[in-house]
């Protein structure tokens, strides 16, 4: 998987889904969980007296998954840089050979450099996303951005950052707004990929397309998912509407037409169009005929 | 034009309407409109094909314009740093001597040095107002802003910020609040004026309005406008109201006599007024008075 | 006081109430106000030409409010490091070995250095508190935060940035929003205390308890009080309610019996809670027993 070869917004990442690893239960539905990356979780997912055991299973899961059908793109996510699980997680999802290891609670550089040192070791090409999800990490999002070609997309982790900062979680979500946008804003100058928060309320499906439309909105390129369902509503909220495709190839149309008379800048169905409204059209359709190529049965 | 000789909210930078280059209908437009500062743009709104010929008849253009005059500021865009238009348009522009020089999409403080030391080898004093308007622009802007005295404002672009950034546009416009706000916060460190983002809606005025009093809470100075019409708006609506000229002049009485019986900090119509509250106030009536310096017929 | 040394959450900094040090009537209900944190202010509060007279009865005032009862933190906030007062306010309130020094409008880490140093060289324990009110102090909360031990606090002045700024004041308050999140943000990364905005209309308790809930939300541990009434209202609002408790509490135990069978993550009345939601529900509970420890008759 390497979501940077082709422009931004081509590459499809719009769900995140994460199982915990001593779970493979879970893990075994992601093949027909769909998402577009899915997410072997030695992390929060999995109970401190669990994590050796998951990790010395992780090999066997990873084959088991593959068995069972995956053939999307696969992460591993490995405890935190400050964790005395890191090291030892590293080794053994590099060498499970996922197409992804997840850094969770990134907050230097140095943090996603020391994870890219240990997947050059191992002579592997894996992808990193780093977790942006807490106070330290928010204020460093450009620089980690920026730090490493290895780094393909970073993830906005909410209910951490929230624990980190004391803040208490709400539906409209102010108290994460600022930092929401400033690590999209630090992945787009970094040309990188920008997953959104997850929701925990599991059950409240009109509450996570509520946050899937605001995510998009504010440029995100998928969700973090916690469930199959998720990822479903996910994958529909983060693909182009007819409505949206319909009003894109207009107003593509309508630009040529200006063009071909030498306008740059001309009246589109009451909204003034020029460059930035029809970069957004022609990313939209592009997105589309990515979706067109990989559609599923 | 230097709106940095006399304190920050005197200038007035309320409007600052654009026209493409290769429409001088439009631009012959600017008298009447009397935007605070009127822009003859090569950029976004010169469709690629005329950008050549619009850029060799601009001198004749800016003659025109003041010939049908125009009095007030006269500024010119050029194309963004990266384009291959860009040495070209700055020696075009440099040589027309406009009062201002635009630069779109400001990524980085050479962009502005690079443009600034055009200027000055031309042996022209024009003033330079940079466009935030990117991912990595935003997040240089406090640099930005702080490299260059002839650098005397900043405008924020909403449309090319969500098209770099993959964000659609709301009516609340929360996708760009962050971005908006830390454009402020960097002009504002650095004493330079700030102009918000378009409304493309272009005729639809109660729009317009409610982003121009988002603007002016946000600190702005004032609003980029694509039409005439949008120009007299937004004069109006960064004026000062009647009710606001008498709030104000009521709480700096109120001041003066509080402070003659030694108080710093007072109960004012339920309200703790103190320092901050004043200078407000004081601005305010300041801004009036230029008003009243500068009132046409 | 030294909110710092146990984990953050901990130590209680509901409430920063201020009176100007020329009104002894104000400062002396201190004691009754109960505030976390009570501070004399030659400040904004205290007008021009009183400043010196306020200065001068400094130490008698102190005597004062501490032999009326006062037995919590006091602070003193002297003038801006930039006013002609900042130096001999130091020296003054130096010598009156106050708990804290309340620094405002801080834009730079020397400014805190030099006030650190200042109270090194009077060889006095005293904590700082320091003001981000400005642009500029905004743009470098994250270093002014990580600068030194001694900084306990930040307080976020939302008046002041607002004059700064340009901006206006609204009820929502999108002109700040960004700002505050970033203030506390930084705060959080350096693991020190974070004050919220003042509520200037101190008749409108509504409205004061509405801004209460939004600083939580945010994370802020307190609120700047301009008044006994509000602080009261402050003390109450940052204390975790009967409701959060039983929550908290219902929760840490879920996760125990979870956490017996194996698991990490599980469903916990419709929502997913892993490691984030326990912290959460963990610090609320250890809030609370500090309220306990130090409750009032």
């Amino acid at each position: 998987m390497n979501p940077n070869e082709t422009a931004l917004g081509e590459p499809l990442l719009r769900s995140l889904l994460f199982a915990p690893a001593n779970r493979p239960d879970l893990v075994l539905k992601f093949p027909r969980a769909a998402a577009d990356c899915s997410v072997i979780d030695l992390e929060d997912g999995t109970a401190l007296a669990e994590k050796q055991a998951a990790r010395a299973d992780l090999r066997n899961l990873v084959e088991q998954v593959r068995a069972a059908g995956l053939s999307g793109p696969l992460g591993v996510r490995v405890n935190a840089p400050d964790s005395p699980f890191f090291a030892e997680d590293v080794a053994a999802a590099v060498t499970c050979a996922p197409d992804v290891i997840l850094l969770p609670k990134a907050e230097a550089v140095e943090d996603v450099l020391r994870l890219a040192a240990a997947i050059q070791a191992g002579g592997r090409e894996i992808a990193v996303f780093a977790g942006i999800e807490t106070a330290a990490g928010v204020l460093h999002a450009p620089q980690i951005c920026a730090c490493t070609r290895v780094l393909q997309a970073v993830f906005f982790g909410a209910e951490d950052l929230a624990a980190d900062i004391g803040a208490q979680r709400t539906d409209r979500g102010d108290e994460v707004l600022a930092a929401r946008s400033m690590v999209l804003l630090a992945a787009r100058a970094s040309r990188i990929l920008a997953i959104d928060q997850a929701v925990v309320d599991i059950r409240d499906d009109e509450r996570f397309l509520r946050d899937c439309a605001a995510s998009r909105n504010l440029g995100y390129d998928g969700k973090t998912c916690l469930t199959p369902r998720q990822t479903a509503l996910a994958n529909q909220a983060f693909s182009p509407s007819a409505k949206e495709l319909d009003y894109a190839q207009r107003l593509v149309a309508a630009y040529e037409a200006a063009r071909a008379r030498g306008l740059g800048a001309f009246d589109f169905e009451g909204r003034m169009i020029d460059t930035p409204l029809l970069r957004r059209a022609e990313r939209l359709l592009r997105t589309q005929s990515t979706l067109g190529r990989s559609s599923p049965a």
